[in-house]
C-alpha cells in the first residue's frame, strides 16, 4: 500500500503541471452504481472496499470520505496511511481542499470517472482560492495498477422483442421527437442501463447488472453504439444494423463527441449535410447537444462547446421508468418464480432451525432447545446465502443476483449495506433475529426483497420495533393519491411509526426496479431527498417499499467510534436491525371518487413471500391478506 | 360602474406615458391580507367583493382574475363589461398581457401596492415583449374614487409585556444582531404585524387584525415608526421614545427611504457618523438594506441602490413566530375562553335546533320531527353566527373577531370562503350539515377553530366522509417527527385518508396563528406549496390542523359553469363541506428513542371543543379523548 502512494506521488509529481493532489472517485466511466473488478481504482488506492468512497491523495496525506453506512468498515480496513473523513461529521471534500491546500494549487482528476455535476461543483468550489482542476490525459492509478485485471472480452446479446416489449425502432422514434421538440440534434448516452435498454443488449461486463461497457450517440438522422468490437456477434451486429445502429470502438466516442460538437457527424455519415456541410433538412434548427450533467463524464462534455449543450435529466431515464404492458407481465412473472425460490429457501431454513438449532420455529415464539451442534452442520450468513442463490439459480430465466446479498444475524442486520465473508460471517442463532436483502436477475425481470425474520423467541422490544416496521411498511404500500404526488411527499408514511418512537433511518424508502437490468433505477425515488420531488410517481413505474429500517447501527457506530476504539466488533447486546422490502407497480385507483379530475393512483404488491404470521392476523388488514397469500411454489 | 371604468381610461391616457393598461391589485401598502375599506380599491372598480383578485384595465378591456374559492362569486359580482378570468385554467396575467398588448405597451402599477417579487416577476415577463411597467406617481384608483371612506384616526395602543412577554429593547437587539451578521445595517419593516409585534403596539386599522397602518427602519442604532402621529397618545409616544424609536410621519418613510440608501438617515439623527458623514465605528462594514421581497412594496425597493440590498425573508417573521412562554400561556389562555364560548354556542344552538327544528340533538342520528316554524323564530347563519360572536364577546380579553365568520349550511359548507349575508344567507336545517369556521381576537391571544355538525341523521356518505376528514385530523396532529421536519411533508397526514376516496382540497392544511395579531401567520405552513419547505417546524411555533376539508364545491362550480349557467345558485342534493380545524402549538415528543440525535417534536392541541360523541367513542384514540375533554366553562 505504501509503494501504491509513493508511485502515485511519483506520477503525480511528474505531470504538467505537476499534482499537488489526485482525486480518486468510486466511479466508472459510466457513473456505474456497481463497476467490474478493473475500474475498482478507489478500492485498489486505499484497500477500502464499500461501494461509496472518494480517494485524496496529496503530496503528504491520504484521505477516504464516505458516507455513514461505511464508517466501521473503513476504518477496519484503511491502513495508518490514511485517514477516514466522515461525510456529514467531518469537513466535506470542498471545503477541506480550500481550507488545506494552497492557493493555485493543481488537483487531478480523470475526467472519464467524474460526472460534470461533480467536476462543475468541485471547479467551483476550487475557484474560491484560485485552485485549479486539471483533468489528466491518461487514468494515473491504471498507470501503476501492475495486476490490474484484464477486460473480459464478455459477449453482448440480444434482448429479444418478448422480453424488451418495445421495438429498438419504436424507442429511436420516440427519442428522436423527443430530442426534436428540446431543440437538440443529438444526444450522448453515457449511462449502461440506457445504452442497454435503448439498444435491446444485455451483457455480462459488470456484477450484478447485465449491461455492456458501451456509450453510445444518437442524432437525429444516425445512431452509434461505442463498444469492443469483438463482444459484438455477427448475429447482434445485423440486428442493430437492421435498427440503423453503426457499431464503433469504445474509444471513438471521444473523437465522435468532437465531430457532433463541430456538426460533422451526421456529415460523416452522409445523411443530414451534403458534401458541402451545408443543411439539406429543416432539422437543422436544432443545434443543441443532450447531456444529462448527473451520469455523463467530464471528459466528453469537455469535447462539446458548453454553450450548446443542454444540461438535462435524460429522456431515457423516464422512459425506462415507464414499463411497457410485456415488461409488467415479465416483472410479475420473475417475481412469482423469484417468490416461490424464497418461500422454498425460508422453508428450507426453517426447517434447519429447528433440527439443528432446536428453534421452536418461524415466529412462533416458542422455547429454543440447547443443542450441541457438530462443527460441519453449523450455518452460516454465507452458507445460507448461497441456499437461497441455489434455489433461485433453478428457476427459469435466472441470469444471476441483481446485488451482493445482505444475510445478516442479530447486530450484523443494523449494518445497512452489510456484506458477509465466508471467513469472518456470523453463524446463524435461534435467538437471533435474522435479515435478508437480496434479488436476481431473470430474463424477464428484476427483483429485490428484504424479510427480517426470527425463530425462536423474538423480545418485547424486538416485536414493538418489527411492527412499527411493517406499519409503515403497509401505510405506504396501502397509498392512494392523486397523479402528481412525487415520493417525498410519500416518504413520511413509512417513517411516521418509527418516529412515534423516535427512531429513523438515514436513507431513503423507495427506489425503481428495472427490467432485466439494474435493481436500483431512477429517475423517482421515495425518499427525504430533495431529488425525490423532481419527478411525481406514475403508473406503470416500478417501485419498493421499501427499504426501511430500524437501525441503532449508527448509534453503535458512534459509540465504537468514541468510546471502544479500537475494538470495532463490539455490539451491545440486544441489538439488531428490521428492514421489510416488497416490490410495487404503480398503478390506477378505483376510487369512488376523482377530485380535482387529477386521477388517483395505488400501487400493486407484485413480491409473493408472506410476512411474518402472527402481525398479519393481529393487524388482519385486507392488504396483507393479499400480500401474505404466498404465490407458486 | 360604466362611469369608473371611462374615468379610469380617461386618466390613464393623460399619463406620460400614456398607459395602455392599469393593473389594480388588492393588496394595500403593507400587502396585508385583510385590508381597510379605503384600500379596497380593486374592489371598488370591479365590484367583486372576494379576498383575493387583481384587475387589469386596457383601453377596451376589463379583465378580472381570481382562484378557485371565488370563481362562483365572481360571476355573481362582476358586471358585463368584465371578464373573468379563472386563475389555474384561464391563460395566466403575464401571459395574457405578452399575447394580447401590443410590443413596448405600457402597463401602469400604484409601486406602492405591489410587492418586490410580483413586481420583478411582471417586469420579466413583460420584457419579452418590450413591454413596460410603468409606476404611476399617485393612485389613479383614488384619484376618480368620488366618496372614498376616509383614513379614519384610529388610536394606536402599546401592547404591554405581560402580554407581550417580551420588551422591545430585547427584540430590537436580537434583530440588530441578525442585521449584523447578515452584514445588514438597515431593516425597512412593511408587513403591519411585524411592526406591531416589534414595537408592541397595536391599533385597529384594519378588520380583523389589531394592527396601525404603519411601517418601520430599523438600523444598527436607530428606529423609526412611520405613522400617522394623530394616532400616537403621549403615553404611546413616551414608550417608544424610551425604546429609542422615533415617530416620523406615515408618508415620510418614502424619503427616508432613500436616506437610508444614502447612508445619511442615521447621520441625520447623528448617531452612526460624524458631521463630515465619516463612519466613527465598526458597523461601517454592514453596508446592506434588508428587504423582504414578499411584503415590501415596489415604491420603497425603488428607492435603494438595488445593488446594496439583501432581499431576503424578514428576519422578524421566524422571530414572531416562536412564541416566547407568556404568548404562549395567553394563547392557551384565550383558547380556553375561546373554547367556553363555542361550547356554550353549541349547547344552546343544539337546544333551539330541536326546540324550534324538531331536531334529534347534535350527531345523536334520530330522525326529525316535522315542525310549522313562525318566520320570527327562523334562524339563519348570519343570525346563529352573530349569536357565537355574542358568546364570544362576554369573555375576558376579547377585542373582536379575527377574521369573517364562516357560518353555512349543506352546501354553502362547500365554498371554502363562504361569507354569509344577512339578507341572502341560508335558513338552518336540521336535515343539513352545519360548519362553522371562526375565531377572535383576545388581549392574549388569537383564536380560530372549525367545526362540522348535524343536529339530525347524517346520511352514511356524510359520516363515511366526516370519518375521512377526522381521520387526517388525527393522523396530523397526533404525529411526532424528528426536528428539521417541514410542513411539506406533514401535509400527506391530512389528505391519506381523503385520497382513498378519490377526495381532496386544493389549498393548504395548516397555518401559524400570532399573539393578539394576524390569524395567518408565517412563515412557516402545513402544505403541499414548494413555500411549506422553506421553513422547518420549530418548537413553540403555533400552527392549525387543519383547514382540512372534504370539498365538492369545485364539482359543482365547473358544473355550473359547463351546464347550468346562469343558474350559480343551484347545488345537486347533498352536497356538503367538512371541515375539522384545531389550533396547536409544537412542543418537544417525549419519545423512548431519539434516533439521530435530532430531537423529536409532537403537537399539543390549545382547543378546547369536543368533536363529535359517535366518532370520538368508534375510534377511542386518547388523542381525542384529551381533545374532547370539554375545558372549563
Amino acid at each position: 500500500m505504501a509503494d501504491i502512494l509513493a508511485s502515485l506521488r511519483s506520477l503525480m509529481a511528474s505531470q504538467s503541471p505537476p499534482l499537488d493532489a489526485l482525486l480518486v472517485p468510486s466511479e466508472d466511466y459510466h457513473q456505474s452504481e456497481y463497476v467490474s473488478a478493473r475500474d475498482k481504482r478507489r478500492e485498489f488506492v486505499s484497500g477500502f472496499t464499500g461501494s461509496a468512497g472518494l480517494a485524496l491523495i496529496t503530496k503528504n496525506e491520504a484521505r477516504l470520505w464516505t458516507d455513514g453506512r461505511y464508517f466501521l468498515q473503513a476504518t477496519q480496513q484503511l491502513s495508518d496511511q490514511w485517514k477516514l473523513m466522515r461525510i456529514g461529521e467531518d469537513p466535506s471534500l470542498d471545503v477541506w481542499i480550500s481550507d488545506n491546500l494552497q492557493k493555485e494549487a493543481a488537483i487531478g482528476i480523470d475526467p472519464w470517472c467524474v460526472s460534470v455535476d461533480t467536476a462543475q461543483r468541485w471547479e467551483r468550489a476550487f475557484a474560491k482560492k484560485n485552485q485549479k482542476l486539471v483533468q489528466t490525459s491518461t487514468n494515473l492509478v491504471d498507470e501503476i495498477w501492475k495486476n490490474r485485471p484484464p477486460a473480459e472480452i464478455n459477449p453482448a446479446v440480444d434482448h429479444p422483442l418478448e422480453f424488451a416489449g418495445r421495438s429498438v425502432a419504436e424507442k429511436l422514434k420516440a427519442l428522436r421527437e423527443k430530442l426534436s421538440s428540446e431543440k437538440a440534434r443529438g444526444i450522448i448516452i453515457t449511462a449502461l442501463d440506457e445504452v442497454a435498454w435503448l439498444y435491446n443488449i444485455r451483457g455480462s461486463d459488470v456484477s450484478y447488472s447485465p449491461v455492456v461497457h458501451a456509450f453510445a450517440i444518437v442524432t437525429l438522422n444516425s445512431a452509434f453504439l461505442y463498444v469492443d468490437k469483438r463482444k459484438v456477434s455477427s448475429k447482434v451486429s445485423s440486428s442493430l444494423q437492421a435498427n440503423g445502429i453503426e457499431v464503433r470502438e469504445y474509444g471513438v466516442v471521444s473523437s465522435d463527441a468532437a465531430m457532433l460538437a463541430s456538426n460533422q457527424l451526421d456529415q460523416a455519415t452522409g445523411v443530414n449535410f451534403g458534401q458541402n456541410g451545408v443543411c439539406q433538412n429543416d432539422t437543422c434548427d436544432n443545434d443543441l447537444i443532450w447531456v444529462d450533467a448527473a451520469s455523463c463524464c467530464y471528459a466528453l462534455f469537455s469535447k462539446l462547446d458548453a454553450n450548446k449543450v443542454l444540461l438535462q435529466q435524460s429522456p431515457l431515464a423516464l422512459a425506462k421508468a415507464l414499463k411497457n404492458p410485456v415488461e409488467l407481465d415479465g416483472l410479475k412473472n420473475a417475481h412469482i418464480r423469484d417468490g416461490a425460490a424464497v418461500v422454498q429457501y425460508l422453508v428450507w431454513l426453517d426447517k434447519q432451525m429447528q433440527e439443528i438449532y432446536g428453534a421452536s420455529g418461524y415466529f412462533l415464539e416458542g422455547e429454543v432447545t440447547s443443542k450441541k451442534i457438530p462443527e460441519t452442520m453449523k450455518l452460516t450468513e454465507v452458507s445460507v446465502s448461497d441456499k437461497l442463490e441455489g434455489f433461485r439459480a433453478s428457476k427459469e430465466h435466472f441470469r444471476g443476483l441483481s446485488f451482493p446479498t445482505i444475510s445478516s444475524v442479530g447486530p450484523n442486520a443494523a449494518i445497512i449495506h452489510y456484506s458477509p465473508q465466508a471467513k469472518t460471517c456470523a453463524e446463524l442463532d435461534p435467538n437471533s433475529i435474522y435479515l435478508f436483502d437480496s434479488g436476481a436477475q431473470y430474463l424477464d425481470g428484476t427483483t429485490d426483497i428484504t424479510r427480517t425474520v426470527h425463530f425462536g423467541k423474538p423480545s418485547a422490544h424486538e416485536k414493538a420495533c418489527y411492527t412499527s416496521v411493517l406499519k409503515g411498511h403497509i401505510a405506504l404500500g396501502n397509498a392512494q393519491f392523486p397523479n402528481g404526488t412525487n415520493g417525498y411527499s410519500l416518504d413520511i408514511l413509512a417513517r411516521i411509526p418509527l418516529w412515534r418512537y423516535g427512531l429513523d433511518y438515514r436513507h431513503g424508502t423507495g427506489h425503481g426496479i428495472g427490467s432485466y437490468l439494474n435493481v436500483h433505477e431512477g429517475p423517482h425515488q421515495i425518499s427525504f431527498r430533495p431529488q425525490a420531488r423532481n419527478v411525481p410517481l406514475q403508473v406503470s413505474m416500478t417501485v419498493t417499499d421499501g427499504y426501511m429500517y430500524y437501525c441503532i447501527a449508527e448509534v453503535i457506530t458512534n459509540r465504537i467510534r468514541k468510546f471502544l476504539f479500537p475494538e470495532p466488533g463490539y455490539y451491545e447486546d440486544g441489538n439488531f436491525g428490521i428492514r421489510l422490502e416488497n416490490v410495487l407497480v404503480i398503478k390506477e385507483a378505483d376510487t369512488e371518487f376523482n377530485f380535482g379530475d387529477k386521477g388517483y393512483l395505488s400501487f400493486e404488491h407484485i413480491t409473493w413471500v408472506s410476512l411474518s404470521l402472527c402481525d398479519i392476523i393481529h393487524l388482519s388488514l385486507p392488504h396483507i391478506n393479499h400480500v401474505a397469500s404466498a404465490g407458486p411454489g
